[in-house]
């Protein structure tokens, strides 16, 4: 079965290659009525496109947006809206040298061993360009949840050796987009776009954490016992380019703690019937599953881009020693262009979850 | 939509409260003529249950499982497998206590805020005991993939502080279950079971990590771009109850590493069309998504456990002050338990994706 | 994939064989705080049970049922809920000269086909025996669908020749159970009646159609432009063992009309935002593949059973010529039996729509 | 849940309004390496198409099909493949006259019922246009059933009281295409197309049935107990514009039938493990819910027309009483332009089938 659509009821199946004439995205189960921006979501692709800055790959690409069915009189009428992104600037060229070669830690040998051959192109379908339908469909997501009340907002909180260790709540998110880096605490951003620039130089590529929050989500979203709402979120990130990890809340660094340590107290509430809260927050939003009305927050880990350009020995498609080496333009570091992903992926995950709760409580 | 089911092809469904009469689950996808041996998915199912140590929960549970269809002559009929696992240890009085208030960190609250009414007994359906039914089905896709070399071995790697570093290829996997807590390192282990049974006599819980390895994965499995077979392995994981992060290969301390370091060199094969291998496995057997024929490994970490023997401050359903205290019998850490259902969860996630990979390629 | 599973929403997978353990099914989906009837689902378990009266099967099936999970304080939790239904009457040796033969128009030889072996005994999963777990979801759905006003009946309208002409409105559909053929009609039924034991004399066995209608099923129901209400019902009712076809509304009966007069013209509404009504009905309540507010009806039609009480021949595995002859107790005519389950079956259907409908239109 | 998707292995899913920019689709699950033609593809649409004929619609649209992704050096790559149709003839205007009348028999009501607003403009999505995007995806389809052998054939077997009851074994479905109303009896054809023009005069529409036949499936199609191969091909149809019935093998006529008629006698085959078949075929190729490798033929009741070029009343959102009479250019006769949409709507089943039978059966 086929692994190119994501969510249940708010759904995305997403299509096209790298160099092949466009990519795109049907999004499937959008309620009607909403009132459509295609303005946002232009805006939330210019976040991810290349070129934006000088720390990201080259490429020219302006990913203008079309919208080809599903909105009517600037609202959406409840039938599938299809994102369409036509791809500019192929320079198919760059790719020759590699169409037998398998570049190291890249999807090629993979991709062969799967499907038999491939579109080599610029990487074909496992090029990180598919993302760029996720962001539009995420931004259509996102102009769901602001009706709702709900906010996701994501920040690069570490580059290589650079990790900022101040909780999210110290932090003035908005600052996040005021630099190239897409770091909120400006002296590291300067840091962080350094260091890019040094490994850039060196031909080589560097590695890094997202994290995010969501704020605004009332309790009750996720579904036990499988799709439980961190396992959605861990999912869609784990379905990124590049992401080798995910953990929420206290994470990988709350085992060495004791329960008496980690639980989070209630706090009795103002009013009886309001919403409770808890002292502390280690279980980032989510217990048993489900969101608990407080803030989900979540790390993402990202590995350094396999491109780099450096001779590497590799192997090719007759099993003979090659060297290889990055032609093109790529990015020495995917963190900053990384944010508006996982923002999108996890604003699919809320409002599928948010449309799904729908179901679950009938008051009668 | 429900979130009780995993799985596309090989696909399991679970049902049951904690306190019911019964707990089970359906297999429907397993392919027919399949050996069926029930004494190897009773084995697995005494690996997770309580009572087989002095440093897990003594609840009395034989989880005595039957089969009710799906099954003739000794084989499996490619029709829905149904386990049944009866309870029968059901002290409901040792939960009358919190049928009002809201346990810190429990999935109480969330599943009043979800539902707008609950099962309180034992957690109801939130409970740890329907981790029993994944792992009766997670036996069956052992037993599937046994027939296709493909094998998975869990092992504690971490308890509180006391954290095994050796790699997993210089372990000896055998050991995991020669001692309580399931870790292959048997010097270390006796320090995890001291600290285990520590933290239980001051009435507390402690949190660790499993580690775990899949050996013999043919390259081509995993699903892009949303079912990257990373991803499915993460929502599995992040789906277990007290998991609260995962990550694969290099993962987290992947991200302060260059591209130059990271990228793992393919090496030239005896035979030309040989599987190929890789110098260093940072990639953790899965590239673009799908393996690429190497060991696959990663980790999960797992909060200590929400129920402890010490008085809480919390607040009941009406919105007051209350304090709680565990009452019964729970595990101080489910590391030891975990393993097994670690490894039910990877091998219906591999078993899934070995089926989904049939339809990919086709020779024509 | 397997197909064990209906529905999207309120969603029914069965498992269990003819001759084994226990039949049974699992519905997930069905909103929690729903107050549950045993008894109403025994009720209509015992509708469909072999041996209710002289023109059906007398095979000795108690068919009581047992919920194993989803209820709690006489209320649906939100979570699966379980049926079982244990067999008792497995007189296996009835089919043991069939181990080998395929029967004529019987699922040997096509079971064999797709699994490569079968359980013979009974038919094994082909056995309409699993329709009783259908009845069993379809009963929890007419539960959920009487909180909403939506009623759902069935009645025989034809065997062999003997036809029902009278339209249903013009029926007393509170006749249907008050004799054994379900027929509305007390003068046709006793036909019917001894045109079926005229039939099981001679050895052999009848065809017929069920009618049904659905009362109070509001306007916006059904999925387009896949999963029209239409096409849902259809493939439910195909589903159903022994149907050949399926119509609704006008039906095959209306491809010889004109537009003109097979227009249903809107009525102008009592009040300006009242439903509006049709002066006719032969779009049988869909328009467009959702429901219209007027009362959705169609017709089912069921073969001959293929179990009969002479001899004919056949083949064996080993592709030799044999003879068969039915052995053991079979219904001379489906369509008494038949009734229950194309209630539950468009129960299913409708719950499973009125809950896909709360997605689709939020007033903002 | 939206239900613009069909399949579950090979699957598509549509998008697009009547009178939009573009309609289209994605279909995903196209195992790779299939070697594709789009100049098959564009003929199967041209037989769809507006304007082809003098007894069918005379809007102009070329329906010229583009290919975006998943193909690359003439075969498939396994990745989604999307279709984009532009749409070119919209005369909008042609349908201001009921932006705010319902139409009798038409979805405008019930579109409005269920999204609570709706592109007016030639139907939106409710429009038959939508219909080409299946007939691209269908066509795909074929051409992965061409390498297996299996072929889908349908014709015009009835228009209004003109019905063809010549058996599909005695007629030259060559002719098919030979005539404008796609009846393979020239004779009748004659009579149908006549029939056709006369009710067009009147201002009227009329009905009919198409038939089809699939040669060459193997046995073994097909997933009991609910997605059994009628219930899937009953749904596929039922899900076509003015589509009322469906039946298969001897279908309603069978009901009057006995068992000892009606069942299909196997026969020696000439050597033991060659296919079965089976002395008659009521049946339809389909036993249990699963091919067994006999021809498979079923028929399709399709309603007049909606449209009429008369006044009919109605009424408007406002509930008051207008009349409305149809404008533009349309069918008066769906018949002949339903052909290749059975078709396509029938490969898909199969081709979706062929793929789940491929999961099944596994030697060892």
């Amino acid at each position: 079965m086929a692994g190119n659509t994501f969510g249940t009821l708010f759904r995305v199946s997403t299509f096209g290659e790298s160099h092949g004439p466009a990519i795109g995205c049907i999004v499937d189960g959008c309620p009607a009525g909403l009132p459509f921006e295609l303005a946002f979501i232009q805006h939330e692709l210019d976040r991810r496109r290349p070129g934006q800055s000088s720390i990201v790959t080259q490429r020219k690409e302006s990913d203008t947006v079309q919208v080809l069915s599903g909105v009517f009189d600037g609202k959406t009428t409840g039938t599938p809206i299809a994102f369409l992104i036509p791809n500019e600037d192929q320079r198919s060229r760059d790719y020759e040298h590699i169409a037998e070669a398998y570049r190291p830690s890249h999807a090629d040998y993979t991709w062969q061993a799967k499907f038999g051959h491939r579109d080599h192109r610029g990487g074909g379908r496992s090029s990180a360009r598919e993302t760029a339908a996720r962001v539009a469909a995420g931004a259509l997501a996102k102009l769901f949840l602001n009706t709702l009340g709900i906010r996701v907002q994501a920040y690069v909180s570490q580059v290589g050796h650079l990790a900022l260790h101040t909780p999210y709540a110290q932090l003035d998110l908005q600052q996040t987009d005021s630099n190239d880096v897409r770091c909120p605490d400006p002296l590291l951003a300067e840091k962080m776009i350094r260091l890019i620039k040094k490994i850039r130089k060196a031909g080589d590529t560097i590695g890094g954490v997202v994290s995010a929050v969501v704020t605004g989500c009332p309790a009750g979203l996720g579904d036990p016992v499988f799709d439980k709402l961190q396992a959605e979120l861990g999912k869609a990130m784990l379905s990124i380019n590049a992401a080798k990890g995910f953990e929420y809340g206290s994470g990988f660094a709350g085992v060495t703690m004791t329960g008496s340590q980690h639980n989070d107290i209630f706090l009795p509430p103002a009013q009886p019937d309001a919403p409770l809260q808890t002292a502390t927050n280690h279980s980032g939003g989510i217990q048993g599953g489900i969101s608990n009305g407080m803030d989900i927050y979540f790390r993402v880990a990202f590995k350094p881009v396999a491109t780099i350009m450096q001779e590497q020995d590799s192997v090719n498609a007759a099993g003979e020693a090659v060297q290889v080496k990055g032609k093109g333009r790529h990015d020495p570091c995917v963190l900053p262009r990384a944010v508006p992903i996982v923002e999108a992926m996890a604003a699919l995950v809320l409002a599928d979850h948010w449309l799904r709760q729908q179901l679950n409580y009938q008051e009668r």
